[in-house]
């Protein structure tokens, strides 16, 4: 493979003129510029990324580091990231954590140490000290989606209070007195901020007679199958659920159609994030709609159009509407009283 | 930050020993590794990794280049390689196409100058003589899912023409003799072979009598919208789709949908890769179901355990198996003549 030296020497000058061209510390007449480039293209030379990386502390690129990619809702945002790199020119790594703080550690330091040109984080459990540390030591980072508590730097989530509150509305002026929620854990926000708000607009919408159960946990299939069999125990049944993920919204409805249990005749069902496809769900699935693109690109926004040097100013939270997308899934309760 | 030097002077041992000792080059005695230890600890030092890879030559990292993670098919591939690789304490880096050569071409330079151990490449158009070259180019490096033509390494498919073949007879099986083919185009081995098994199955099973109209383009919702609304317009109308991808029966089934056309009473629609939650869908839909985690799991194992010194042996194609999943959109044609 052809070397820098073999650059200057078809170029016609010294190998300290080809390295210094090539990193934008010393302008050439247009002529010397058209030798060095014929040269490259002729010898096929590609520089060495690490090495420019030393010598410049740059990288053109961008890392996201995410918990699992496999939900539509990530793979949906990273494929937005993407999209937004591409239109800036920029090379986007992309780390998938399982969700696990050990894992999470990991790519941080590799990343903190790898003159990525920023880093947009997203975690999917509770906060952790030890993440938070090490995303304030890394540089250029927005936090999105879940809170990191302690991280001082630009945040940006969906309004979880709003989404909620528009779910429980929408249950409480179909006639729900009696409903569900399923949710993540009161240590996130999502779990904490979806939940809040779905009582708030829950509440004020069905006055005193309002009854709200919860269950808590992550956002997975497994979940809403087991949240989906709590309910079928219990007694007396709410006459609805909202179901705040994709995840738990379709593994509700799994054991649900399994148990015989006739959506929405028999108990409502209303979705949070609405990336799967659940307008051809039988029956179509009424969801808070995430602005899931938006969020992505807004993410990429906020690492280069941060001012990084004013650290007072540099945390702080910027929230994307949410809103609600009515399908079949939601209807009257059935009166048993 | 804690650099080399610091760590030397606190361990009390030449900045080289250090060096050597953190590259793997050196064996110390116990007690002068534990000296080391400590100061890395005490100091917090990170080795820079750049710095390493550059005098290592490998960085515990595997690339994945795939074309877009937005669909559920590919972000369950990588959350698949994602969790073999952390089985292996390996870090993965993963890089988004968007199917665009240009994107390919510059990963492709990114990796294979950046000493990952190895890459997983999956591409999703029409093979590309530039690209080829460059996957020979970098190592260690496997081709999955689509075909890249010229590329001699080791190719990860799944059985596309036995997925074929069981759709077509499963068509012909339940009567029907004039079908719609809704695929990729030829010059990509799942366009060509899925099409290719599934006239087999089905010329063998529905005799004489077949018919097979045939529609290639991209493995899109939008290409799938297109398709049926050429469908809608065809005069005979097939009586059933064969729409090859997870994307093209979902944008099938929207346009069928919208324009009320019920499935499977007028029309029998069957999939391919069923990773979206088909099952859920009104109707349920019938689809060959692709092996997607074992697919990633199979393309990591390849990059470790072949032979990447038997040039000869090193261009191989495996193939894994595929099964249909019969629901509830395919019905027997209602007869028109």
């Amino acid at each position: 493979m052809a070397n820098l030296q073999d650059v200057a020497k078809a170029a016609g000058v010294s190998k300290t003129t080809v390295s210094r061209f090539l990193n934008g510390s010393l302008e050439l007449p247009d002529r010397t510029v058209q030798q060095i480039e014929t040269a490259i293209r002729a010898l096929n030379y590609v520089p060495n990324p690490h090495a420019r990386r030393l010598s410049l502390g740059r990288s053109d690129t961008v890392a996201l580091v995410v918990p699992d990619i496999a939900t539509p809702f990530f793979a949906t945002f990273v494929s937005a990231v993407e999209e937004a790199a591409d239109a800036r020119g920029l090379t986007l790594a992309l780390h998938a954590t399982l969700n696990r703080s050990r894992r999470e550690m990991k790519y941080l330091d590799f990343i903190a140490h790898g003159h990525a040109d920023g880093l947009i984080f997203v975690t999917n459990h509770a906060s952790d000290a030890a993440v938070a540390a090490k995303i304030n030591a890394a540089g250029r980072c927005v936090v999105v989606d879940e809170d990191v508590v302690g991280a001082e730097v630009p945040k940006l989530f969906c309004d979880n209070l709003q989404g909620g509150a528009l779910a429980g509305r929408h249950l409480a002026e179909a006639g729900h007195r009696h409903v569900l929620f399923v949710g993540g854990v009161e240590e996130m926000i999502s779990g904490a901020r979806r939940y809040q708000g779905f009582r708030r607009g829950f509440e004020q919408c069905a006055g005193p007679q309002a009854r709200i159960d919860r269950i808590c946990g992550q956002y997975t299939y497994e979940a809403g199958h087991a949240a989906a069999r709590r309910f079928l125990q219990s007694d007396p049944r709410p006459t609805a659920i909202f179901a705040s993920s994709d995840e738990l919204a379709i593994g509700t409805l799994e054991v649900l159609r399994e148990a015989g249990v006739s959506v929405p005749r028999e108990v409502s069902l209303i979705g949070f994030d609405d990336v799967g496809p659940l307008h051809l769900f039988a029956p179509a699935i009424t969801a808070v709609r995430q602005p899931v693109r938006d969020l992505g690109r807004r993410a990429l926004e906020l690492v280069f159009d941060s001012d990084w040097k004013d650290r007072e100013k540099l945390h702080s939270e910027e929230l994307l509407p949410v809103r609600l997308i009515a399908r079949e899934s939601v209807a009257p309760p059935i009166r048993t009283t």
